[in-house]
């Protein structure tokens, strides 16, 4: 149902009441049944429900994430029920279904993820919402398209510092389709939140931001249906609707009292809360049907990209090319949207911006946002691509572990991994990125040493589903491969093989110039090294792994621009014991040391992983 | 020298200018000596830097980490050079000091780290100095000390979520003995800041949590000394001192202009340069000692603690006897601090806080703040206990890793691990904290299954220096040990193990006990197992490990409630293979699905790591 221009009838506020009346009920209902849940945290927000879903937005329950409709967001994930309520009361499913609530064979799980038609992202992380909904938001906008986006927040979880990344953003520009409604309860889970009831702090700080902010009561329908038709009619800024809500609303025992989050009730306490709130309603049987989302959106296809064309004599640092991929992905596919942590001139994204200016946009210092408006753009049907320092992602490592559970299709480019970043030191040095993006469900972890497999990964990344990850280098690095050669996944590349290979040594990155240096200096004393590229970390094929391995006669060297853990080497191990395979001699060289300032090979030398280093324990285990 | 009451005189607002154009030359000629770094970026903030250092800070330059002097926090690392400059007039070092920036052999790196006397946190990724400076000042007040600390920040970094979380907790808890000055020079790394030279969206926004703010020109060394005076007299209130500044200041060819971020002169523009600001300054030749600290701060000896007392027939979580262990140790350490991120009722921090409540503090939803919080408290002595579910440390993995490099001693309890937790669903699932904690440099993994090893493990962080990390479980499990049981660190228990043993389980948490579980089945069809409790997932003595496995015929089973990549099945791989031992036969079980909603036995049934699971694969490996 769309608002009127005109104030909204007695008759629609007695609608929206009802409409609230039951979403209360059946969340109450619901997590009775489930016996675990967050019933006074829906109650809390049931009006405003009511009113975004019943009163203001255009949605189709049919096809609930239509890029034709409005779009909504629960950034308080733990209110699930209210939302399965809403759901199921427009017609995506059947009020029954919401009492499955929690079930292990339920789609309706603890807190939304995008199993469920209505849902774009997966939340229960706090503070991500606004974040995806400013994805979202911005997504239409670059379609020009008239989608609003509402997001529902509670108080808690403004305290959240990315809330305030999202909110600094939208309101910087100006984005006027967003209308964020916080459901300000003043109960956090373990005891009154930072300003409780104190609705001006609230005000003053979206109003800081350059948002129309304005403060009601949230249990009042006329008031919160007149608050969304304001938001709706306000241009060129994002809106805030400010509702003082109790959670636990309507039920004496719960309403405002501590010691209730996170408790559902039991069966006298639930017969005696429907009492209060007027009496039950009717749930028919559920028809026992699935309503999973089973078709999650998938990167869309395009026609090939031009081949890349370097010079082969000229070394270009694998972070540069990244740039240059994007401008050649961006030719053939209009999907491709490129966001940058205020690094653009580092990350080289600044190349695709100068040729597709529409389809960039400047994220700033403010990691955590670029990942979860990226999850937002994903959900628009945008191929995102997010760039900063690679060290830096660490900072954004909740938002990709939500975006995986989103089932997420995004890409993220690192840069300035390692010590090889040479003087800025290790505060600018990624040394843990390969570990945090392998423990990803679903993702894939890239890592080229030179600029041609670069563009193809980059390219592999436009097309395949979940979180992709591209680590990319600060040296210059020399040309390897020719513009037709393939990189399949999961798969490798063996630059240096013979018959006589008697030691594998794997590298990636800059360490795979360092292993290429080690076989020209090893085959010159007669000695004959076999080096696997391992452009794809992840996945691993370790049975291909094993043969090269095996033909070396079991002995391994790996060697990583990383910590010991959870990188290439540990990563090899597994995928040969999952095979059945062991290196017979094996040695990992990795990162062991606290790193700090200095020049490139210097750093690279010191801490363990130059070809000298290669040379050595190549000698130790032959 | 500390300030005056009144107004300071013509002659000290002389001697400061002079300070600051030594500064701003300093940092020049030190970029331009190494080649890197960032001169306009130091050249902004000068005036502030000396109003601070030789106006208004209390500060030994032979004691520069005191807890009676002071304190600095440079959260806009990048300006590294001109914080160097100020400890050099200060006396810390000699200025020619300062010229070895960013060489290999300096402890004067790219962006600062403990490794300098005078410096308590390492910074260099952005926006985390706040929450420093929020710790340092709040451990100062739990010392009734009247230590005073200045934190310089950057407009950029004012994007990031983590100013704002710093800034709301410092400004609810009327922390009045911090003072931001903040270098508003409108230029950030890629292009001009959010807000530029709109002086005014800063100050609102400092407001509305609660700060006295004013804005000034910080070029103008009157005004800044007389804003530093204003700050120190007021009380009640955080301030911040918002200072419009001009990158470049005082230089033609760089001042205010975009493209000269992170550039070093060249030897001719340094010299156009020097003079433009008035003319060169002496730099005696370097004695060539080493300025190093090289005592970084240790954990504060104590008594040893009451021994647990748990009834050995009533199962306990281990999460629940954190908080009994706190409590424990809180009577003989009075440096130990817990702060919790709004769930101590579910962590059972709150234990702690009931029995100490002038040394808990609620850190509300805001993780990043919460970590860096902690490196702020440790820098003051303090030995800090944060807790949040074990997922939500994901949020402020950069600020773990921050506080690696700043040597900083802390320690992490993160609750809820694993699919175990049941209901609430994969977002509060943490399945990646064993990768993320164990690549980081130095760090601790403590994964206790019960509750003895629980209160032993958490002693053992407070008197270990580094990042130590605890991951507890929700649900309750059996007692397992005798209250004068010891846990060695590296070490773990064998609590099944006989001569007859054919394969070796290793589980640590949840699923030790589906280890012990499958161990009595198995037995009970005639097939003993050993059973391995890895109560320390990280260190790893890899010779002990394979003594066991060996002595089971080299067969191996992991199991984890964690995913596989960088958890417990690698981990023990990489430190077999790092003693040349591989397992002959090799299961690994851990989480590889995406999980969902259930009972916590269900999911651990359906995700492959219960009893059931063990047992087939045992078979399998026989």
């Amino acid at each position: 149902m769309s608002a009127t221009a005109s104030a909204p009838s007695t008759a629609t506020i007695d609608a929206i009441k009802e409409k609230a009346r039951r979403l209360s009920i059946l969340s109450m209902m619901a997590t009775t049944a489930a016996g675990s849940g967050h019933p006074t945290s829906c109650m809390s927000c049931a009006e405003l429900m009511a009113g975004v879903f019943f009163y203001a937005m255009k949605f189709d329950p049919k096809n609930a994430n239509s890029n034709d409709g409005d779009r909504f967001v629960l950034s308080k994930g733990h209110a699930a029920p209210v939302l399965y309520a809403a759901l199921a009361e427009a017609g995506v499913f059947p009020d029954s279904r919401v009492m499955t609530l929690r079930q292990f064979s339920s789609e309706l799980e603890g807190h939304p993820t995008p199993r469920i038609h209505g849902v774009d992202a997966a939340t229960g992380s706090l503070g991500q919402g606004l974040s995806i909904g400013t994805g979202l938001a911005i997504g239409a906008r670059m379609d020009k398209s008239p989608t609003r986006v509402y997001v529902l927040m509670g108080d808690g979880e403004m305290a959240e510092g990315q809330v305030w990344e999202a909110a600094e953003v939208a309101g910087h520009y100006g984005i006027d389709n967003l209308t964020v409604l916080a459901d300000v309860n003043a109960l956090g889970q373990s005891e009154p939140t930072m300003y409780q009831h104190d609705m001006e702090v609230y005000r003053r700080k979206f109003e800081a931001e350059g948002w129309a902010a304005e403060v009601i009561d949230g249990h009042d329908v006329a008031a919160v249906l007149a608050a969304l038709d304001r938001a709706k009619a306000t241009k060129g800024r994002p809106q805030a609707i400010l509702a003082r809500t109790i959670k636990g609303h309507g039920v004496d025992f719960v309403a405002g009292k501590e010691g209730w989050h996170g408790k559902p009730f039991s069966k006298d306490e639930l017969a005696k809360a429907i009492q209060e709130l007027g009496g039950g309603i009717d749930v028919p049987p559920d028809p026992g049907k699935s309503y999973e989302r089973t078709r999650l959106p998938e990167p869309p296809d395009f026609p090939a990209p031009a081949a890349p064309d370097y010079d082969p004599a000229k070394p270009i640092a694998t972070r540069e090319a990244y740039g240059f991929a994007l401008r050649r992905l961006g030719a053939v596919n209009p999907h491709i949207v490129a966001v940058s942590g205020d690094v653009k001139n580092s990350t080289f994204s600044e190349i695709f911006q100068k040729a597709y200016p529409e389809r960039f946009v400047q994220g700033y210092i403010a990691e955590q946002n670029l990942v979860s408006a990226g999850v937002g753009l994903a959900a628009r049907g945008k191929v995102p691509f997010l760039d900063t320092f690679a060290c830096f992602l660490s900072r954004a490592y909740d938002n990709v572990r939500m975006a995986a559970i989103s089932r997420a299709n995004i890409n993220l480019c690192g840069s300035h991994c390692g010590v090889s970043i040479g003087e800025d030191g290790p505060s600018q040095m990624a040394l843990e990125d390969i570990a945090m993006f392998r423990a990803v469900h679903g993702s894939a972890v890239f890592y080229p040493s030179e600029a041609v497999s670069t563009e193809r990964l980059t390219e592999i990344m436009a097309r395949r589903p979940g979180i992709n990850y591209l680590r990319t280098s600060r040296p210059k690095t020399a040309i390897l491969y020719s513009k037709d050669e393939t990189f399949p996944v999961p798969g490798f590349k063996i630059p240096r093989q013979s018959g006589q290979d008697r030691v594998t040594v794997i590298g990636a990155g800059i360490t795979l110039h360092e292993a290429l240096k080690a076989a020209d200096e090893l085959k010159a004393q007669g000695t004959a090294i076999r080096v696997i590229d391992l452009y794809c970390v992840k996945p691993l094929d370790g049975k291909a792994l094993a043969e090269q391995i095996t033909a070396t006669g079991g002995k391994l060297v790996t060697v990583e621009d990383h910590w010991p853990e959870g990188g290439i080497g540990e990563a090899v191990l597994g995928a040969l014991a999952h095979v059945g395979v062991a290196p017979t001699k094996f040695r990992q060289l990795a990162v062991t040391g606290m790193p700090h300032s200095g020049k490139p090979d210097e750093l690279v030398d010191a801490f363990g992983i130059s070809a000298r280093h290669i040379v050595a324990a190549v000698r130790e285990i032959l």
